[in-house]
Formats: C-alpha cells, structure tokens, sequence
C-alpha cells in the first residue's frame, strides 16, 4: 500500500507499531536484528565458500570520496606523521639504517562503506529497544548501543539481489527509483537465491557505478534509487540481521512523502534494531555473481570497536 | 644461533639477505606474502567453521587505551556531531519525529589492534620489493604500496599458537621473554596444528592480559615478549602470509641488541614483506582453543582502504 | 567570610545572587565583563606602551603540554601535510622550483593557553544571561554566545597581579593555596598598581614556573594555587573584563569545599559573565615588570573567531 | 619591467638574487622581515590609537568556509566533548549543578585567515636563509623557523592600502588584476599614508567582499587580484616586516607566467624572508579608514605558538 504522502508521521507510527522488534530480545539488548545471525547459520554460511575468491565491499577512504559537507560530514584527511622520504634522509634518529612511517586520520564516522549503529537514528526520542535517546547518546557516545558490541557477530551469510542488473537499464536503477518489496522478490527469483533469517542482505542499485563513470555529483544526499518505504515490512517479515545499499542513504531520495527525511531509517533503526549500511561497493561482487550465477556467499563486515560509536567505517569482505 | 649483540646493522643484514623476497612476486608486487594467501588455500580454510562461533580480536579504540604520545601516537578521540539529547530536546531540525546522531574519529593507524602495511618499515632507505623509501612513502602517504591494495585479501586459515599457554607460567610469558623458532615449534606441536604456507599466524604472549589485570603500565613501548629476532627463519621458511601478535610492538623488547630499535621488524617489513598485526586481543579465543583443542580457524582481518595507509585499524574475527 | 565546606551549593547560590550581571548589558548580550572594555578604556590603554617591547603570554601548543586525557582534553596533534623533504625530492609537482609546506591541527580548544568562552560552564541548566543552557550549546555548538562575538574585543589595559613574587616564596605559591581579595589588594598595592572597570587582570600563581622546573607532575587538574572562592565579590566590585591565570584551573584546586569542581567558575562564567583565561605564561612578563616596576600595559588576546565554539586557543601579547 | 611569461624560473631567479635577505639578520636568523619591527617601531605605532575602537580582520573558522579540499585543505570541523544539553539533562556527573562544556577543532593551519611561515615556501630546496629545506620541515614539522619564534613580535605599525577602493571599481579589483608598484604608490598617496620600515601592510583587493555578495566560487584557489610578481622590489625597498591580503593567494592568479605556481611566494618567503598574511577580511576596517581618512593604526596579529607549524590561524585585531 502506497503511505500517503502527506503524512509521513503517521506512516511512520503505523510501520514501526507492525514491525516493532521492542522487548523481542530481553530490554537489555544492545544487537538488535544481529541476534537473528546465530552460530548455526554462521556455521552453515561458510559452506557456501567454494572457490576462495575474495571480494573487498569498500570504496576507498580519501579525499577523493563524495563528502561536502553536509552536517559536518567531511572526506577523510589522513596525513603522516613520519614518511620514507624523512627515512631516506636519515632524519628520524632511528639506529642500525631502521626508517619508519607512521600516519593519522580524521573522518567521520560516516564519510565513506559504514554500518550504522543502533544509536544513529531515532523516533521521537526514543532509541531502540525504547529507550530514552537522551540517555542513550550523549555528547560521550552511545553509552548503552555502542557499535563495539556489534564487534564479534558481524560474519554470516551475505545474499547480493542485483536490483540494478534485473530491474534497472544497462545494471542501473535511475535515481529516484524506490525499490519494492515486489522488486527485491523479482530479484531474489531472478537469481534463484532465497532470503531468509539472520542474512546480511546487499542491494546494488547501480548508483556507485554511475557515480563512478560520471562523478560524485549529488551521491552525498542528492537523489538516489534506494529502499522504498514499504520495503520495512520485507526486511521485518524475513527476519534479516542486516541490509546494506551502494548508495549513500540506504533509502529512496528523494523520499516518498512531501515533507520528510529518511523516513525509514526513523522506522528500521530505532523499531526494528536492524543493521544498515551505506556506501557499500558492490560492483566487483555483483560482476562475479552474474558471471556464476551464486549469489549467496560468506560475508564478514567487522565494525571497529570504538567505544561509544553511532557507525563505523567498515570494509566488508565476501568469500565465495 | 644468538647473533652478535653489539652487531645488530650486521645481523639485519645477513637476515635480509637470508630471507629476502624481493622480486618473488614480481618487481610491481604491493601484496608481499599476502600473495601466499591465494584462493585455494582460503578455500581449504573455510572448512575450518565447525561451531560456527565468531571471536572479535580487536582491543577498544578509546581514550582508555595504551598509547602515551610517543612520536604522536596517541590513543583516539572520538567525537560526536550529533547527539540523542540533543534530538530528545528537539533541536536538529529534522520533521516526523526523526533524531540522529553522528560522529568522528581522529586517530593514528597505528594506536590500538593493526596491520603494519609495508610502507611501515625501511632498511637503509629501501621499502618493500627494493624500492626507494623516498619514492614510496612521501607526505601524500604510501603511493605505491598503500594498504588499500590489500583490501580484499586478508580472509584466510588463521593458526593460534599459545605460546603464553604452553611455555609460559600463568598463561603468560614475562617481559623481556623472546620467542624463538623452537618456542614457536614446541606450542604447535602441543596444540596439534601445523603452520604452512599462507596462514594467518597468532601468537599469544599474554601480555595483554596481564595489562588488563595490573594497567597499562609501559605496554607501549616499554619491556614485552614478543618474537625473537632468530624467529625470522621460521615466518621465511613457513611462507606464511601474515603474523600477529598481542604486544603492542610484536618483537621481543627490550630489542636482543645492546643498540636497536626493532630490528626484527626491518627484516621482517621491507625485506620479506611481510604483514604484521600489533595489538591484538587474544585472549577469548585463546581460551576457547584451550577448550575445544582447535587451533586453527577461518580467520578476516579486514585493512580499511585508506588510501596510501601505512598501516590500518582492524577488527579482526575468528570463526571455528 | 569563609564559606561553609559542606555546603557548596548554597555559598555558589549566595555568590552567583550578588554577583549576578543577568540583564546588565540587556537581555541579547553576548559579551559580558567585556562589556566593561570600551572604546575609551582602549584609548587610555595604549597610551601605557613606553618602551615598545612586547611579550607572548602563550605556552607552547605541542605534544610536550600537560594534558592527560581527562574528559578528552590531549595535548595539540600538529601533522604536515607537505614537507621540506617532499620538496627537496622534487616530489611535490610544483614548477620553477617551488616547494611547500601544508600542515594540520587537531586539539582541544582547551589544551593550552586559552580563554573560556560564555558558554563553557552553566549554572543548574542555566547558562551566561539567564539562558537555558540546553538551547545554547547544542553539539553545533554555542548557538548563541560563540567565542567568535569577542573577536575585536579582547585588546586592552593588562595589569599583571604577581601574586607568586609578593605572597609567596621564591616567587611561587604553594599548591592548594588559595588566593583572596586581601592577596589582591595587597598585591596591587605592592606594585602600585590599581585595578579598575575593564582591565584585563592576570594573577601570576608560580605553577607553571615550577611545572617548567620539575616537570608537568599533576599541572592538568591536580592541587594548585589559585583564586580563592571568596575573591569572586572582588572581581564583580572592580567591574573587570576578564581574569587570567598560569594554572590549568584558574581557581585554587582543591577545590575550598569538601565535595566540589570548580565552584568559583560556576559563579564567574554563567552568573557574572566573566572571561576567563588559563594556562597562561607569565613569567618574562613577570621577571619585566619586576624590573621596571610598571604592572600596567597593553594586551591583545584575541580569540579565533571559531563559530560556537566555547574557547580558543590564545597567543596574548602584553607591550609596555 | 615586464616578466617574460615564458620563463618563470629565470624570474624568480632574478628577482631572488635583487630582493634576498639571506644573511642579512645572521645564519641563525629565524624571524626574517619580522626583524625590521623593532621596539622602537612598535612605541611609535601605539600613538596612533586615537579612538580606541578596534577590528577583527579575521574571517570565521566553520564549515561556511570556502576551502574545497585541494591539497588536503579543508575547512576547519569543530565538534563539542560536552554541551549544554547534556548538562542540562544532568548527564555530566558534576557536582552542585555546575556544568560545562569544551569542544575540539581539526583544520589545516592554511584554512582560514593566517600567516605563512618562513617554513611554509621553498626555492629550488632551500628554505629562508638559504637552508637546506629538507633540513629544515620534516614530518615532525619546521625544526628551524617554526612559527613559535614569532609569537612575540607581530605588534606593530598597521598600514591600509585599499587597492580595491582607489583602483577597482565599486570598491573591488577584478579576478587576474595584478596589483603593481605603481598601484601600491597611487593608493598610499590617495590616503595620504607612507610606508616604511617595519610596517604590517594590509592590501585590500575587495575580492572578499564580492565572495561574501556573490557566494565562495573558487575563491580558493581560482582567479583572483593580487601583488603583481613585480611588487616584490617595492616590499623590500621599503622593508616593510609583513604584508597580507583579502584573499587565498596573496598574488595575482592566474599567475604572469604561462606555467607557474605562486611565483611571488617563491622569492618573497624563502629569499626575503617576508612574513604573507591570507585571507584576512579588511573590510570592516577598510570603511573606517575611508570615514575617517586614517590609514595607519595599531595592529596585532599573534599567531599561535605551535611547535614546528609552517603557519598559523589568526584573528588580527587593528585598534585605531
């Protein structure tokens, strides 16, 4: 059914009440959909590795990334703090001919391939599990959801649906484009893959490819293809732990109410504890599963464990 | 045979000499003995999952960890952009009920669990494969061999050797203890695994967890156990692909020479291009290889591509 | 009147009563005791430069400061993002020979020598002017009262108070000692100086001459001298503009109540609007005015005009 | 004359030998043309304060900034450790109802209104004084003539010349105007001022003022009006102690050669040792000098003694 596009307040109370996870896993919980991902479907999800080929999911961290600016999300700016030209010199001080390079970053969080943690978004104050934000994240981090407790559960069964390659034109779905329930089971069909509990699911719109041949352009928060609004219910239904996209916000942009702003985010992160990531690269993985046909295979997507942290840069990798 | 304590530029030598890949995989190689880990070999550990049970190694990145500032190593400052009080409060300006929260990082690579990338370490002015330190790592970072190339690669057989477990007493090596070719030999021996070509080595001294029990101490940069300099015949001749301890500086310290400065890691980095892991957290995985006896796993230990890194944050997960 | 140790809450409540300056300067004021610095306090002050000669009244901004990590406060990081060595390599790209050098900070604004901004310390939820503390300084920022409103402002008449030289011995007081309004009095008078509506007052305590003399020690937060509580009548009578200290606290630590923090700046900042000043260099100023017996001079310390930020980093220049 | 636009080097080469400075304040000299404001010069320029009013010329430092990210350079990004939502939620853990609030800033020292450093420019690999550059800026920063050494002195004699005002139309030079000797000696005899030994000449092209009506464009960087590559006989003629402008570059771009990169940078830094000021905002100060016709004033410009920086950010603060 088509929200009306009027209200999205309310579409978002009616999504959230039906796909609610609350209380489903003890008021303590800090994993959210991570707890449908058990040791027996991570047990089962390393059979599907049969050739060992290896596939990075992450664009690169530089200055060269998409970021403007926007609510101070910068590109990264990593500098060194000795280099091998210094070494070269005998600069350093460092005995029997030892050179050495050392090196800083500074990014956000959320500048490039991330997971968003639990305490990123939230509905009218609450954070998931219902919990109070304001006691939730602080100006010291998330002191109850912090991503560091995602730290060891990250790895399990990740299913690609090529949504750009089946839906789309020439692999590419045209930004604006929301994607449907309907379409994620077209896809699903069409590799002849099934989608099911405790999956970390990665949906390829076409968008990072295009951005790639004619430029960033408006990636960072301009019109994208993405998960449409009524797609919650699907995420919910088939008890995924996690879902990541190739585009910069996960859902449609723009979104599909008059007046709003990542409206399902609102209803995924803080009512459902599901696991998003954005910015993902899958291109390489995609080509690989055309070309034979699996689209299930082994995924580790480990977020660091910084203490406190609303998201993580993360570089997933798939074995197939 | 115990090198010469007041020749340590010598004994470098003859080790590099000795044990020297440059050229093996090519004079464009950026990989070193990751090329040991190929598709075969991954796919022969992916048949290692038998439980299905996942073990974060990665220390926390916060304020509370080791680091003291040496040569501006520092530990990292996390910071947030945006808070949940801030959203209770309703101040962000977003509609619907939406609150978000996002933050940053500011971090040297190197300050908590790692990858050294190959830019790390120069002998004499020379980087990995013989090339000019000064044409490798300048002020724009690592141009030619930037961690990012090994983005996807680092997913293979991991191999714990406990030596903390087994020479030790308390589970423990005492500072100052160097692990030689013989260490190393006896615990996989006790455990029943064998190293070879391509594994992911861990080598436990259980420093870390007497750091966690007593404070931080000196734990960086001050008096470890950690790989003899004599170990560098064992990592050639086993050609495996990456080695890792729970130190924060993988060799033994104070260094076997009476004027040194990690000479094991300038034999081991720019001469063998090898891929060394500092820092990391052993200890719950060790405790379950103890009790199931398996001492070997699939093992990610996924660099960010942070492009021209010297090295790299990771969060590194053990799958038995 | 000595206040009651077990009660600091009501000596703050009396204080911040008396000393209140809410509504003084109206209700959209966003200065202060800077106020009290016009055009004609300006005028007057330069007419004291005598001899030309000028003093930095800044310590050092580097990884050698005392900062300890307390609440996230490190000491400066200051990376280059070009270099001498790049250059000389002729790595850098540049035609006819030029070469350059680009670097970067990342620091608290509070690391070292500083002012705090009106919004760095707030009163039971309230913050400088009677305003809600939660609508003034969100994680933006100090939305209302940023430093960046004293940017032309802080240039004016400096007395330097060398409490350390009159009270103390050796030039130094004790840690804990606290400085009251008859130390003041009798300070000035025994530099025959007088403080008046829109000095800027520096009190000398000695602390950082012996931190420079027997290393940093408990210099970030540990016991030192400082202003008594009771000297807060003394500021708000004498209509000064802002107040400078050597010491990391400004006030006398430990605090003059059984169980406090910094209880004089909850009634200086939030109650009389005062600037503040910390971490201060005194001394060649100091050792100056000893010499020539003038106390009174010319001083700009003008904050970066970083938008909402609740203090700058200063580099304070006296010239008599 | 008339560089030959087909030979930058050449020019630059010449110019160099006329203008340098190498030498002149001895082999150990790390101030350069700072040297020429002496005491005597600073006692002079504080009678010019007549009015007691006073100026920012310092841009802000936020995200607003026009900073684009070439060569690393961003705009600054400022981030809260503590706010006031937090305090006023009661969520810090302090005592007696105190709050408090302190914050953090990451930003190249080039990003916003600053000095050059001596160590910030290079010729053919030598630094100010005829150093050998890669001797003198390592990673660890200028271990010579870091910006640390200026900390006292930059208080002086301030000179206004509105080059926008007296040449330009409406106030403005257009983008690629090369200001000359000639237009520096019309515009200071329009004001009725001289320029002399010592002085901290401030050129206003009015470039700022249409970025501020018009929007950033590529202020930084981009086409802009500035010194001409001729001027530099007129700044050492006069022995001024430091120039700025309104602008990113100082002098005129594009360039007056057909392939060059900030050729006036190259003989006026490492040969003339002369202190360049960027991006300054003039224009507050600009309308009071043509109000009331008094072009010199008192100036103070300190930037922050950071160990080893090539540069510093500054709020200039010009008391009339």
């Amino acid at each position: 059914m088509t929200p009306d596009r009027t209200d999205p307040e309310g579409a978002i109370a009616r999504a959230a009440a039906l796909y609610s996870n609350w209380g489903r896993w003890g008021e303590d919980d800090v994993l959210g959909t991570l707890n449908f991902l058990d040791a027996q479907k991570r047990r089962a999800a390393a059979a599907l590795v049969r050739r060992g080929v290896s596939f990075s999911l992450a664009q690169s961290f530089d200055m060269n990334g998409p970021q403007k600016g926007w609510r101070r999300r910068t590109n990264p700016v990593h500098t060194m703090l000795d280099t091998g030209t210094d070494a070269a010199l005998g600069l350093q001080g460092f005995p029997h001919g030892l050179g050495g390079a050392d090196d800083v970053i500074a990014m956000p969080l959320q500048c490039s391939t991330q997971w968003d943690g639990l305490g990123h978004i939230f509905d009218h104050g609450k954070a998931w599990n219902g919990r109070d934000a304001a006691r939730t994240v602080t100006s010291e981090g998330d002191v109850v959801t912090g991503i560091e407790h995602m730290a060891p559960h990250v790895a399990g069964r990740g299913v690609l649906l090529d949504v750009g390659r089946v839906i789309g034109a020439g692999g590419e779905l045209p930004d604006g484009f929301p994607i449907t329930e309907a379409h994620l089971a077209a896809t699903a069909e069409a590799h002849g893959v099934t989608v099911g509990r405790g999956d970390l699911v990665l949906v390829r719109t076409g968008q990072l490819a295009r951005a790639r041949r004619e430029g960033w352009g408006e990636y960072a928060g301009g019109p994208a293809p993405g998960l449409s609004f009524t797609s919650a219910g699907w995420m919910h239904a088939n008890e995924i732990a996690a879902i990541a996209t190739d585009t910069w916000g996960f859902e449609v942009r723009p979104n599909e109410f008059d007046h709003a702003f990542q409206p399902l985010h609102q209803v995924a992160i803080p009512n459902m504890g599901l696991l998003i990531g954005e910015m993902w690269d899958l291109d390489a993985l995609a080509a690989d599963c055309a070309a034979d046909g699996a689209y299930a295979f082994w995924l580790t997507a480990a977020p660091l464990p910084i203490t406190g942290a609303v998201g993580s840069p993360i570089n997933p990798i798939a074995v197939k």
